[in-house]
């Protein structure tokens, strides 16, 4: 439930178009829900300006289908991440007005499109072929969170001239994310041209001392360009989100 | 050199004021200025709206003094960190105009007082007696680079009411900078009353499985709370940095 | 064999109902009765107050079922954890009068209902969804050892206005385990709401440095409140089983 | 403050004896109080049944003395832990009714000896002569926490005829507290011989791969005795909270 | 090609019986045979008393029944550990004279029994029944080469009594091979019964901090008695090994 | 696009027999082509002497058939590192003339054969025979780039003396890469006996504490012969190109 | 006290020659003697040949002191290690018939020159000039404990024939104790030229990725020499306890 | 010893100039001087071309000048490395001649100036201010193993445009050693731009996640350039020895 709906209750009670009856017992679900296997924070969206998004890893496909059930009713979109082939294929059953994408794990159901709220441009930047789907999963959270965002992907450190191409977007936009496995250098690089706020993401691409990614978040988080910080490794979903919230705020 | 000085100079030759060879001869340094042991980056701040900032630890006294006698010739504000009390006295000597903050580890000197260029206020919040050096090397930053700043000690999660007395602070900042050590538990919180950017600094403070800050970070990066990005341990500074940025953005 | 076993087989012997070399081959037995694969000790439950329990992981189910014909001659109450679907099933085919929760992967065998010995209330508390199974793995264990248990599950930091509904509870209880993954900060938070002492249990959720569980046990070991001990990542029935002898003692 | 204070004062209101307004502003300060460099959560007694306790460490000496001046004026009982010698002697200095205790680096200010009202006896533990600092640093706080409490030191595994020597004080001990360093195998031996809850302290005793005490900790949270959860690395301190916390729950 | 066969082809030479050129062939292969894929050192059982063993894991079936078919010429037993079913069963095609041990994943392929050589008796004994596996692989190699072995399985350090049954066994055995996965606690608590040196073998048995074997490993490194030397984790055939060499030194 | 087909078509140009237009669109591909998953970099070739080599892991077959395409204009020689059989199967299907090395998983595509152009000799030496599809991976990267290569398998430290037999060898190289898992002592002990220098290549062979690999590589960071220096684990690809660039630079 | 003197008191006895409650009182102290910071363990000369050896880390010098005065009343010879120069000064003070080694930092106190038990010689080879010390604590206990021992230092791999002048005494010894750090590679040469067994000890010699010996000592645990065991990093006295007790056994 | 004073005394017995006893008497000492303490391997320089280099770290001053003593008789050029100050003032009085670099802890002593005999130019670039000591101990090692050396310092990837600006350098040389600290990716974006092999070299430079170089090291060996080989961190030594083998291979 989103500030406007809130309102629009509000003047129908105050309007007598509503019963205070009725309006209490919407309202006592704002707070949190308890649907057995989960606690839903209707009140979110009111406090943070998005609603809870569904963490689908470690949940089966019918408790999100439940979650997503409830919070349907006063939510104007709903996100699910970390949502494998399988589980997306019982929910796309279940909610065919919903899309997944395959790529990025993760599902947008959205009753209408949202409005672009954000200041400026994101910029979405990864370093690999192999990267692009946690940066995908970064650029549609940040856009179903009402920002334009711009990718370019596969310009990473090796071949750096590949870069200085896109210098004017990274120049522009108001914050950028750059997504990088391996030895995780991209970030340095982009933050020391620029001076807007740089979202690093490490992934867990690589092999041997990549480490899952630990190699590429350490590098990032020692970055001696001081405009950047870090999310968790391959948390494309979270770096969006940072993003959106700088944009907004 | 900021864009106004490099403006007045621009005039000035287009003018005939200034002579092409004394012009090219002050813009030749703008790039980097290579004095043996550092190779000063004068065009930053050109590039990124703040002059490169000098990193204390592992330079000797002499090589700081060095490094800041070039860079006043073109810059408002200086900033070194990780200035240790005996180093810093020596800087002090040669640079009495300077501000040395002892617990912060961290020197200031300007030519005048930075105007307040951010869009709002930065509030910087710390869990502990023992986070309080760091949350005051990031507030310190955040002032000196342009920002309204206000600071919270000593409202860690062990006796979480201690932090609701602040909520109105905490809705209001436009980034909040919260510095956390031992179970690193206090950005997860405190980004699940907001809706503005969280940056988490980690700190070393602690013990046994404490691991010098391992483990807060750790535990930051993996915040359920989405609106968080981290820095490295110990970084105040940076953590500074990336708000003022995002401050300004 | 439970102490009250003991002392019948003992008043028999004293009142001749009972041949000595009789009683003598059934106590012979209780110290270890070794099955080849298995040396069963049958001394627990004397010692310990509750008999050895099966710990199903790295046994076939042959073995499983062996070791509880053996202890189902001398127990009233079996409990075997971390038993797959699979061998569950093998299990429950030779003991159908078992229980087996799929979710905790926990086996329950009893002859009768355990009587409530414990002094009061325990309470389990789990952070998200996903932690729901080991959340459940500890109540199970707390009350087949004959405590009375209540649960609260899905009430984590970043809405930690979700935890303050429950606070009767948690102020009521003799002891509280608290079940958390990811970043681990929920214990630190309820302990320093009660003074009665809390288990916490790490779980694997999560991913990236969430580091199967290690993040989330670090920082339970570094809480800040001091009424907080730990055990082992995912251990959910040695955490029921610690609050079980607290609740006794 | 404890309940008894508090109720004297709020009878003494209701009599007339004490005026609204000085009794509130007395109350004012029971929540937390600022003194700048600390936000002492005087609360906490009420609350958690014991004062704050001060954790020496990363403090200075200065800052202590100040909390403990603070804390007086409505505690019984004081508590400061991790204290050198150094830090020690300027408190004493300021504050000579309090004692010191060298080895266990605690400091404890008592207006009047604690009453004991704990449910029975707390045994301490510990493996090797060197981990004898933190078994005191646990007895000392129980001990002042109001609890009967007994100590047996250097009883280690190598030579494990000298802890059955011990065993009547260990099976009639409420809660046990084991300490050990190098491979941490005393908890795991001691829980299979009692039915009461043990709490174990890994110490940082040893060199090479004892990691500081990681691998006693790591050991005790794998034990095969279910009736052990663990603290921090030479956290004496907790495990002598946690076992008076179960030993009045 | 052990020192007997070695002696009656010289003495065949000495004698006449065989000519240069042949001996000088059959001894040439002595040193290394290269077939391709392996570098097969039949020098082995000259210099260490026993001939090369195959290392199963990494090889494919193929590989294996080739090096054993070029072994067996010169060797009266063959060994090959970590052979999983399915590559077993292939070799057990072409050589069906050999054993497979499929707990231990050990196949032995011998000409004649091998001659009780060692000094006296080698002790194997496990502590928990998911040890066993690995105990067997230690005791069934060190039989392979020649010693007289006694096991004693599940007598881990939660029920200790269990242990003192078997202290003759102990206190006679000429060496202890002591296999133990989670906490790794009973090396420890055996050498400090004994005299004879003790081979510690930690096992991958366990979760969370058990780390796969690394816990109980450092543990047995940690060992509070001085006789015991330890091996890779699940490195049966290693203990045991050890344990032959001891024992025939 | 190598040097000698750029001199041709600039030759063109100048003659008049390529149009300005015509060549300008040529060599505006030569820097990026951005194929939508990937940015290949065409000027590879003339700034390092080797073009781009397809990182096979994280792209699918499809991707990585896309590429080849692209490439194939320009480059004479194509190769596909860390291939897994499925994969090179779709490729083979598309591309029949490529050459798939099932082992060491990595796939050729060749014009034309290659140009000896290396200074001397690379030597390839492995440990063991499970590290031999390391080593092939290194000896062909090292051949397709141009050197002649020789190789010695299973030459382990175990038994030294295989490894003398190959001295001659060893003293010839130019460079000699050195393949191992395990302890990963045999590049020390081949650096010891040369003047050349040693590429050490760790892999992942082993269990316990070989950690992936993870041992040898720090082993071998640690030699005491100076004359080594190291690429990640399983890295035989990197090992090759580094000898290559080696023997030719 | 040995079988020797306990022989001879029950004998006295016997004989009437000492009485009852004389022998009584001396046989009481046998088993543990209490003396407030230790538990003496003087059963343990019985029990497994040798004292309680003196762990000098940790302990005060007047510890120290106070339990050499205890254990001389039984002993003929008493070890104390890793006693730094500090300590061992003032125990010199008090027992100037000791002998201090200051680079093994152990201290010997005998009562008489150890008899010569052992079957054969111990042998023990160290890699570098920097392992020498601990190669000395190793070499120095095997003496005392009544072993002949020869020493050879520096014969590290970068040099490998340096070690083949050394054969003949590494094909005679008994058991072979190997002092290596960095990356530990020796243990494996030497196993793979012998047959007897080889006790590995890595030392915390190095920088970078020695990790303080953790490199060197996961190199020997992966040694593909199998008759390899290792004890802890630094741990002469562990390594020459262990050869004693093989070369008795 | 080298090749020529080799020859010479060789011609010199041939034509019956020198006594052979006296020839072997000198010869002798060729292979290795044991002196006590060390195992001087004067065969080295002619097997490698180079003299032992003496490792400063661990040995005290005595020993290190005993070394220098013994190599002096037969080599024209000694390299002493980690030589600490204090040690370096004792070698110094005890050889004047030799030259100490402070900076680089690194001690020289020539008889002569050395031959230039690599083949061209080998580049040492470093980072950041903080990293030029090791690489000043790169730069020294290769220059007195006779080559000529261009060092660049501090052009950090945070300011990439100053790299630039040594484009010339990087192409020309015929190996390049890169040194860097915190995220180590210098050396990517470097062996990016040439086809020359790169040495890349992690310093222990930063703070907490930086983890004493690890990070460097790690983000090193997973470069995405495939012409970088790794020695260990700081071991600027090791980087300029193998960057002179490969320049003299």
């Amino acid at each position: 439930m989103d500030t406007q709906t809130l309102k629009k209750l509000l003047s129908a009670v105050s309007k007598g178009e509503t019963q205070v009856d009725e309006a209490l017992s919407e309202l006592s679900n704002l707070y949190t829900e308890n649907i057995d296997y989960a606690n839903i924070d209707h009140h979110r969206s009111l406090r943070k300006g998005f609603p809870e998004v569904i963490f689908g890893q470690g949940k089966t496909a019918e408790q999100i289908c439940g979650i997503i059930s409830h919070m349907k009713v006063h939510e104007n979109v709903i996100l699910a991440t970390r949502l494998d082939h399988e589980k997306a294929l019982a929910v796309l059953e279940k909610f065919p007005e919903a899309n997944y994408f395959e790529d990025a794990k993760i599902l947008v159901l959205k009753k209408k499109e949202p409005e672009i709220t954000g200041r400026g441009t994101i910029a979405v930047i990864s370093a690999g072929t192999s990267d692009i789907p946690i940066a995908r999963e970064a650029a549609i959270t940040a856009q179903v969170m009402g920002n334009h965002v711009e990718t370019v992907f596969d310009v990473g450190v090796a071949g750096i001239h590949r870069l200085f191409e896109h210098k004017k977007l990274l120049e522009e936009a108001v914050v950028i994310v750059v997504v990088a496995g391996m030895e995780g250098a991209l970030p340095s690089v982009i933050a020391g041209l620029v001076k807007s706020p740089v979202i690093a993401v490490p992934t867990s691409v690589g092999y041997g001392v990549s480490f899952g990614g630990l190699t590429a978040l350490f590098a990032m988080l020692n970055s001696c360009s001081s405009n950047v910080a870090v999310v968790n490794i391959d948390n494309g979903f979270g770096a969006g989100y940072m993003a959106a919230m700088i944009n907004k705020s």
